[in-house]
This record gives structure tokens, C-alpha cells and sequence, in this order.
């Protein structure tokens, strides 16, 4: 059997998955209802219509509805990338020594280098149909601003991209690839919006943060006629849309006839994660599976692992609704860690209901062990992969070694979410020997979840 | 029939090549033996053996053996990123309004961003099979550096890369991936040779030069017991393995019935052009086709469009064998341009034995309209090009326009050679409107041309 399955397994356009997959339709615990942080109350469409397109409003609140169809549009241009490949990794299995299966779903080979363009371009569709002019949004590490700025050029969308300051300078290469595909960025704190000017007057020179990025980009987005505010991870049609990664990889597995035993996926806010998960979680919940889904996370930002089940703000500037989620509290700073699309304080609504739920596992990994698996995947399977990423070959590597004692034949599936070529600070870090790990304190993460606002 | 045809055709597996094809054998006039600079008579292989390892000095010198078996060793890493994929530009022949159908044979979707490494893995494995410890290179932009990192890693070899100190500086990123593949790199001119040392004595704080690494890694392989040379491009044994190319485009062609009626491919050393021509031209040497086969060069580096077919020596610092080619004269300095990979002052034997005789055509275009059609291409199809690979773009949407003016529905193959992720200080320069046009005067060139040693 083993020779019979390529290292490659590519789908043909004609299996491209037609309809997304709305896990919560299959929840019986449906994620808690995001909440009108002025009035405590559920949001509606209408609330949230003046910040997000309102078919994506829609999909926001949306518990029921199964499958999306795809729009054909989306379709054409999901053909430009997908269907992704199902890699087996032949040469890393060789070089580990084990009787295990790994498969990873590479995600990687496009422009932007990530899984982002899934729900990217679903946005941008949503906001061209809509008759906007434009969008805007924040980006720190740079993957998601490349991402919407691809898919704004090829729907021709004006692209406001906020970029956290210290990234603005440090990522040049970043901004470059987002300024070829036509869009304008702007370091934040800037002078385009109330909050930045009250940030740079408050705090001058500062080198900016996320939270203040949200801030400006939906200050930009209600301010501006014809704009609106879309966002990368976290929420639930983000999820929705990624789940062609999941629905993808089980076409693919199911063509071979594999049977995963585990699915692995790194998790920061669980844009790549909710997508893989999708499917397989889906059949968990109708009882029909017992695959383990495993969620890594970097030990200095362990949402899951240390975090608590609360309402909270999605962002530190506290401009957007508050989430029931698992929570390290809006204003935990992760520090010292290079996996830069990890670094958020919470976790997507679904995947922390699941979690509660006992649907799938956590872990949490250091950053030190994290390159290493970096480094053992890129010599081995050729591709220098994102840090964020690496967190699960991290975790796959392990539970192969584990199958290596016990001589078990599993079948492992990871989500290689993308590339590391804009990382190269980080792996530099790594190959100097200079990187070193963090683990916040008990009383670090308690003092931030002390000053969560009480809801229930 | 244009639907049928997918955005990317992909083969199985099973249909890669499973032999080079070596289009010497099928011309009627050989390229001009290399000489030997000392004695002015051909080399032979004992005579290059120290430089090069065995086999690879047998495949330079080989004019007659028309199919080379590929090593089961490398067709087994060939199927890391191989076969390649050809890719319908649906979305750029839609942009132009072209009845032309548009493809390109994709060969960056690997670590490398190019496709160095397919002569890379080929040269590492011979290295390997004769025992050695390691081999020596030189790289400038970086692209064949971080090939051949990729193969020595892969094989357990160690890589000792002279980098031009510009480049080491200006691009930590490249080195940094080669670091994570193991490789040592080294700023040339350096310390670690004689001719490095010299060089530095004379020229304190020079930037270094191409021609200065090459006799750099030259010098390490041959005073360093274990060590050969090898060498990303011009050789005509990288033209062999880089057959793979046009095998697999050839393959993916017929497959669907597709005649091309021109094919285009970026000219620096040759090594891509001559490889994605290799059997079309093999058809054409044999009178059963007459495809148009079309080289692309940078006008600031015009070596077939404005040089001279002569014999010069293949490096600036002297220490290689002579080759007879269209050349501007070892000492041509081609200042101002950052397509890295095309500043070359030669061509590959084969190629310009065959210009020579009339089997392709070479066409020059300048900097500032290449990276229009790049950006053009970014926003189209996605991919964001290597400014090298963007010269062969910049030809097919010409080509296509023109068929928009004739009507005609010609089918245009082009090689897409890389990506630009590391060349985004070049697309900065564009996006900034700082970028210039260099041409050269004839002047310049007849007096880098009267440098040549006369040889007949």
C-alpha cells in the first residue's frame, strides 16, 4: 500500500469542494453569542453591519445553515491555488525511523504564503458584491495583509492595511509584496484616525500593537464611505470559509482510503485549525468518529492550556464585541515570541466551546522546540516552514516518535499552514543559538485575567 | 476544448521523466569543444576531474549519448516538488483580451524559489557517489546557493558557499536559509583563499564580484582534500539535467493535445532556456517541428542580441576553462540591474551553437517594462515572479497582444523560473517609480570585447 500512495496527492479541479461547512450547525453546545459590549446583549446583523459586510455579518451569526455554497466567483479563484496538495512525508518518516503515516496539508504555495487567501478572497467577494469601494484591516506578522491585498487586486477593492509599527519597519519585504499588489499601508499608530492620533500624542514613538491596529482599521473602515472592516482569524466565518481545508484533506484521504488517527493543527485565534478540524470534528460530534484532534500552542501564549472559558474583548483596544472563549484576558502580552499569528490573548468561540466540550486536545510547546522540528522538516521535506506552523510539525514529529516505541503504524495528519521565508529574523535567532523560551508566570496570567469584565 | 483544459496540469507521479535528454546528440553542429586557457586544446576529463567530480566531467564532455538514465536516488528527491506544474494563465489571458492560450511551466514552487534545483540534487548526488565530503560554489542573488544547500543537506553533504559580500549583507534572509540547510557561507572576497586574500590586500572594502567567488570556491575545492566545484548554470551538464524542464512540459502538452507555437525563456547562463527547450529544439534539430523558440535577455546584459561568438574565458577571475559563445567580454561589468541570475556576460555553449545556426531567436527588453509585466502578472495569476523569470513574462504578454491585434489563437509557453520573495529591494525601486533603464553603449562593448584573448 505504501508505494501506492504518492507523495503528493494532488485532487482534481473537479473535486474542489463545492460548499463550505458550518460546523456549528453540528453542535449541540452552539458557541456562546457574541455580545454588544455597550449593552451586554447578543449582537445582531444590524449591529454589526456598519463594521462588516453584511453577508459576512450573516455567516457571523449564522448556527444552522450546514453548507455554504461557494460562490462561483470564489470558486475560479480558489482554482489559481487549490485543491492545496496532501503531502506524505515520506522523507521525514525515513529519517524518524517510524512505523507511522504522516500527512501534511500544505497550505503554503501561494504568494502570501499561508491559508489566509481562503477567507481573504470569500471577503473581498462579499464586499465587491456588496458595492463597496474598499476594506480595510490590521496585519502585524504581514500574511494576512498579503493575503487581502491578492485578493483585492483581483476583485480591483481599494485595500487599507494597517501595520503595527515595529512590523511596518522591520518586514519592508512584507510591506513590499503588499504595495506590488496595489494596496496602501499605513504604520500604525498614525495620524489617519481619532485613536492613532490619540496613541502617537500619548505615546510618541511608540512602536504599536495589534489592539491599536484594530482600532484605527475600524475607526477607518465606519469613518469612510463605501469601506468595511474584515479580519483574518478568530471569528466564525473565518472558520467557515477555511473549512475547505479540512474538506479538502478528507476528500484526499478518502480517495486513498487512510483513516487519520490524529489531526494535528497549530492554534493561535483557530483560522487554520477550525478549517482542518472542520470535517473530522463534525463527524466526532454526529458520533460517527474518534479521530483525536490536537491543538498546539506556544507555551508563551497557552490560551487553551492556561487559559479560562470567560466573556472577554476580541481586541485590547476593546473596540469590538466581547467572545466567550477561552482567554489569557485582552491585555496578556505575549512577549518573546517570534511565532508572530500565535500571539493572540484568546481563541475562536467554536474551537473553545469544542474544547470544553472534550472535542479535542491541547498542548502547548516551547519556542527552542519548535525550530528544532523547523529545522528537521525543512532539511527532510524541503520546505522552510512558518514558525506558527511548526507547532504542529513540532507535535507531529512527537506523537510519530511515540508510535516508534510502541510500534504502532498510525496515520498522523498535520496542517503545514506556510512558509517561513519572511521568518528568516526568527530562524536566524535559532541558527545563532540566541533563542530562548518564555513561560509566562501563574501570577502574570492571573493579573490579566483579573481585569476581564464580569459577565454572565 | 478550453474548458477542458485545467488551471494546472498536473502528471502523475508516474510520468516523470525517467532519463535527461541530451540535445547534442541530435545537433548536426557540436558546441565548440572548451579549452583548456594554458595549452588552447580541448579539455578532457582527466584534465577538469580535479575540479570536477568524475561523472560530471564525463556529461560536460559528452556530445553523444542522447538519453542519460536519471538515478533512481534522484528521481526519488525529484518527487519532493516534481513533476512541476503547468499552469493555464486563465486569469492573464482574461486581463489581456488575448485569444492566445497562455502557459507556463512553473518551476518555483520549492524553498529555492527556482529551478536550480534540479541540477543542484544531480550534481550533490554524483558528489556523494564518488565519495566525497563536500563541494565548493559561489552565489550571488542567491538562488542556486540555497539549491544546492537544499541537495547537500538532503544527501549529508557538507556546502561551502562563497557568497559576493553585496550580496551577504544586502540579503541576510538568503543566508539564513542556507544556515538552516547547513551550509557555511562565506563573505567573498575573504580570508579562506589565497586569491580572497589578495584581493582584499589590493581592493580593502570592496564589495566583491562573482568572478572573485567563483575562483574563491574553485581554489577551496581543489586545495581541500574531499571537495570538487560545482557550478548552477552555463555548464552544459546543468543544461542535461535541467531537460527535465521541457520533458515534463512536453509530456503535459501532448497529453492534452496542445502544438505550441513559441516557446520563451529568460537567458542569463542558459540553464533554464535550456532546459525548457531541450526536446522542442530536439524536434526542430530533427526536422519534425518548427516551433519558434524565443530567448529573452536584459538590455543592460545583451550577450546574443549584442555580443560577439568567440571564445572567452567563462569567469571574470580567468581560472576557468575556455568556452566559444555568444559572449560581451569576461571584464563586461552589467551595472544597475537586479534581475541577479541574468547578469552574465556569456551563454551557454549549446545555446549559442544553436543561435548561431538559426534554431531560436533573441530578443533584449528593458528593466522598467519587465517589472510592469511582473506586476501585472502578480495581480493576475498570483504568483509574484523573480525579476529574471519576469523577462520571459514580459515576452508572452507581448506575444499575446499581438495575437489580440492578428486574432490568432497561438499557443505561448513560457518558463516561470522562480519566485521574487528575496528580490522585493528591486520591486520597492519599481512600486517607488525609482526604477531606471540601463543600456549599454557600443562602446563599452567593443572595448570589454577587444579584452578577448584570440583564439581559432
Amino acid at each position: 500500500m505504501k508505494d501506492q500512495i504518492p507523495y503528493k496527492i494532488f485532487l482534481e479541479e473537479s473535486e474542489l469542494p463545492k460548499a463550505w461547512y458550518n460546523v456549528r450547525a453540528d453542535m449541540k453546545n452552539k458557541p456562546a453569542p457574541i455580545l454588544n459590549p455597550a449593552t451586554l446583549q447578543p449582537v445582531t446583523v444590524e449591529d454589526i453591519s456598519p463594521v462588516f459586510c453584511e453577508e459576512l455579518a450573516k455567516q457571523e451569526l449564522d448556527n444552522d445553515t450546514k453548507f455554504v455554497p461557494i460562490p462561483q466567483e470564489i470558486l475560479d479563484f480558489y482554482k489559481m491555488n487549490r485543491p492545496s496538495p496532501l503531502v506524505r512525508a515520506y522523507y521525514l518518516e525515513k529519517m524518524l525511523g517510524t512505523p507511522a503515516h504522516i500527512y501534511y496539508k500544505f497550505e503554503g504555495n501561494n504568494t502570501s504564503g499561508s491559508h489566509k487567501l481562503n477567507s481573504a478572497i470569500a471577503q473581498a467577494y462579499y464586499a465587491k458584491k456588496q458595492g463597496l469601494k474598499g476594506v480595510t484591516t490590521e496585519t502585524g506578522a504581514g500574511q494576512w495583509g498579503t493575503a487581502l491585498s491578492m485578493a483585492c487586486a483581483y476583485f480591483d477593492l481599494d485595500c487599507k492595511v494597517y501595520m503595527v509599527k515595529v512590523s511596518y519597519e522591520q518586514k519592508p519585504f512584507r510591506r513590499e509584496v503588499m504595495r506590488t499588489y496595489g494596496a496602501s499601508i499605513t504604520p500604525s499608530p498614525s495620524d489617519t484616525t481619532n485613536i492613532g492620533r490619540k496613541m502617537l500624542e500619548e505615546f510618541p514613538g511608540t512602536d504599536g500593537s495589534l489592539g491599536c491596529a484594530i482600532s484605527e482599521a475600524v475607526e477607518a473602515a465606519v469613518s469612510t464611505p463605501g469601506y468595511r472592516y474584515v479580519l483574518g482569524s478568530v471569528l466564525s466565518q473565518v472558520l467557515l470559509h477555511q473549512s475547505i481545508i479540512g474538506l479538502e484533506t478528507k476528500t484526499a484521504l478518502d480517495k486513498y482510503g487512510i483513516k487519520p488517527d490524529i489531526i494535528i493543527g497549530c492554534a493561535g485565534g483557530g483560522s487554520n485549525l477550525g478549517g482542518l478540524m472542520a470535517p473530522f470534528v463534525g463527524e466526532k460530534l454526529r458520533g460517527e468518529s474518534d479521530v483525536r484532534i490536537l491543538a498546539v500552542e506556544p507555551k508563551s501564549c497557552p490560551s487553551l492550556t492556561r487559559g479560562k472559558y470567560l466573556y472577554d474583548f476580541c481586541d485590547t483596544g476593546r473596540v469590538c464585541p466581547m467572545a466567550k472563549m477561552y482567554t489569557l484576558g485582552h491585555s496578556f502580552m505575549p512577549s518573546a515570541n517570534h511565532a508572530g499569528g500565535l500571539r493572540y490573548h484568546g481563541m475562536s468561540t467554536i474551537i473553545s466551546q469544542l474544547y470544553e466540550d472534550g472535542y479535542l486536545e491541547a498542548i502547548s510547546v516551547e519556542q527552542t522546540s519548535v525550530f528544532e522540528a523547523a529545522q528537521m522538516f525543512a532539511r527532510t521535506e524541503g520546505i522552510l516552514p512558518a514558525p506558527e506552523s511548526s507547532h504542529a510539525i513540532r507535535a507531529a514529529i512527537d506523537e510519530a516518535l511515540k508510535c516508534k516505541e510502541s510500534g504502532e503504524a498510525k496515520n498522523i495528519v498535520f496542517g503545514l499552514t506556510g512558509t517561513g521565508y519572511y521568518d528568516l529574523t526568527a530562524y536566524k535567532k535559532y541558527n545563532d543559538g540566541e533563542m530562548t523560551d518564555y513561560i509566562p508566570s501563574d501570577e502574570e496570567i492571573a493579573n490579566s485575567l483579573a481585569k476581564l469584565p464580569k459577565v454572565e
